[in-house]
């Protein structure tokens, strides 16, 4: 069997499912417009387009894009009937009429006012049914050729990390936005087609700004070096950071590693299927309140990744529900000390009923790095 | 003056513009959640915030972002009251309300369906006002600082593809890929963040698709060779295309190339200000219909290009308006047959009352890369 064909097999697969819940909403069909909602649904990866699921089955669902990509159409959705035209989902909306649909879900936390408004025009009002999120719902849950790909985007990033350990490329003197380059080609060469999101160098001070941007600040000894970075691979997000020290670590630094290391130790621990995800958060949150370090842990615990670098599930104090196997998800607790530095450890893993799968395999013991 | 200080003033005169907008529309403030635009009049750069503009001014105004940006904000919106909480767009709708504001402008096209029912919520369905795009009418016209920026992010695109023509980097067996990430890495040297999109690297029978993603397939002589790349610099996207043969060209290719090169001269030509965005892309259009290639052109001449890589104008039959000095468009017609291959050539530009300022440099003249 060819690549493209199992592929094909995973879309229709998830096609299918999104079938069943149409049928329990008792809809005609789901116009999807959001473009990772699409790569999902189709493999497309274009920037424009629309994807009309109908109930009914494949042969009566319609992919629509414009004319830049109607060769790439042909390869990346040749299993679903397509249509070429620049306002895709306008043309789907007159598609849904044509063919006499009656219920016709749209997202409605991707749809804008003027784009409702112009679908209204196509549709009449009264057609046009809001949903909320159904194919992010499905997208929770990763299957095992989105897992896979995920290890991939995984080991890029733990490949450029030993890479730049050792080839001394933390030395002092070196700008943080020289690592952060160097990290990126360096995911780049182990297979990533880039980052999966602005490269995060803080050294120093700057530690203490959980997203601090790399600057022309140099590396000096005696620093705290917070990476926080990530590859992107067919589409997916890796999510890791580790804070290394130059040279000996300070007591404070060592113990607020330490601190930091545990409470993340604590997070995994409770991160397990029919965990809440408010009560992941508060096993790490609590490890840190109790040094009396509450308020410097500015942020949720983690989010999941997938085809985004932020998506469901949050694992914070404001998230609502429980943890499924297959689940996706960073656990990254940080503590923050203005004007000194900071210190954040995370991890990407896969929940499952037993222990999660570790995706992000870099050490989490403090690395020393050797400064002469 | 410090270069953080001249930064406020070129985002203080923005939003200053957008007021006298704010007070012919009879608006007491506007609403803006779009995170470019928000970059564009504060130089906030994280991922999640929103900006009230009173038609008051920058004291009555309020910028809004979640704790992770907290020590961010300070220092890169110091010049404008700060609030911190996670539903920025929410907040600052509690504080329109809290301040008496009766018309309050959101922005349509970026506010979905879901988000406009929570504002309506907190604010009554008529304090709110449809807008049109007010923030990106202003981002049209290109200030100085915008025009500087964008000829960096060129001039890195510049440099990469000397660079890899004078290292031979596009000899037969080196994949596309390879080469993708080859001129991304001299992109990154040069100075940019990263490539302003996916880099197109289409070689032989792939050049005939527009926007062919990079393969494992092999440069081989006799190949036509495009390549459509861009820099990213300080959030700027430059994009160019340029389109080579590897040894000496078949007739039909110098044939294809000399049409398309003509038809982008055309383009460039009519680029003035003052000019009809319709008669730009129909310049160009006439030399390749005229060639018998019309139905081969399949895209828009061009599109605007800077804190997007796609942004208004259209130089597109479906355009609509005139050109203004200080746009900056790409001019980028390309003829595809399908099956043997094809030819784009593309530039960035900027709008004058002149002659249009070429900010990519590369030369146009067919490059035949040397093939032993």
């Amino acid at each position: 069997m060819r690549a493209a064909t199992v592929e094909h097999m995973a879309h229709s697969q998830r096609r299918e499912a999104l079938r069943e819940w149409l049928h329990a909403r008792e809809l005609d069909a789901l116009l999807v417009s959001d473009l990772l909602n699409l790569r999902y649904l189709t493999g497309f990866t274009g920037s424009n387009g629309a994807l009309l699921v109908h109930a009914d089955g494949d042969e009566a669902s319609v992919f629509c894009t414009d004319g830049r990509y109607r060769t790439q159409s042909e390869q990346q959705v040749s299993d679903l009937p397509r249509l070429i035209e620049r306002s895709s989902l306008l043309r789907l909306a007159k598609q849904a009429t044509d063919t006499g649909i009656g219920r016709l879900g749209f997202e409605s936390h991707v749809v804008t006012v003027d784009g409702h408004a112009a679908l209204a025009k196509v549709l009449g009002p009264d057609a046009l049914v809001a949903t909320s999120r159904p194919v992010e719902a499905l997208r929770l849950i990763k299957d095992e050729a989105e897992v896979a790909t995920l290890r991939s985007a995984c080991a890029a990033a733990d490949t450029a990390l030993a890479g730049l350990l050792a080839d001394d490329g933390l030395h002092p003197g070196r700008t943080e936005r020289e690592v952060a380059r160097d990290l990126e080609a360096r995911m780049v060469a182990a297979g990533a087609a880039g980052p999966s999101f602005q490269t995060i160098v803080a050294s120093g001070v700057n530690s203490a700004v959980p997203h601090h941007r790399p600057t022309d600040a140099q590396l000096r000894r005696g620093d705290l070096l917070k990476l926080d970075f990530g590859a992107l691979v067919e589409g997916y997000h890796s999510d890791m950071t580790r804070t290394l020290v130059l040279g000996q670590p300070a007591a404070w630094q060592r113990e607020l590693y330490d601190l930091v290391a545990a409470a993340q130790a604590a997070g995994r621990a409770g991160l397990r299927a029919g965990a809440n995800v408010r009560d992941v958060d508060t096993a790490a949150r609590e490890v840190i309140a109790q040094a009396g370090h509450g308020e410097n842990f500015v942020h949720g615990l983690g989010h999941g990744v997938g085809l985004q670098i932020h998506e469901a599930p949050a694992l914070s104090q404001f998230g609502v529900g429980t943890l499924e196997a297959g689940m996706a998800v960073t656990v990254e607790p940080g503590v923050y000390l203005a004007g000194r530095g900071g210190v954040r450890i995370e991890d990407t893993l896969v929940v499952s009923d037993g222990e999660p799968e570790l995706l992000t395999q870099t050490t989490k013991d403090l690395v020393v790095v050797p400064c002469f």
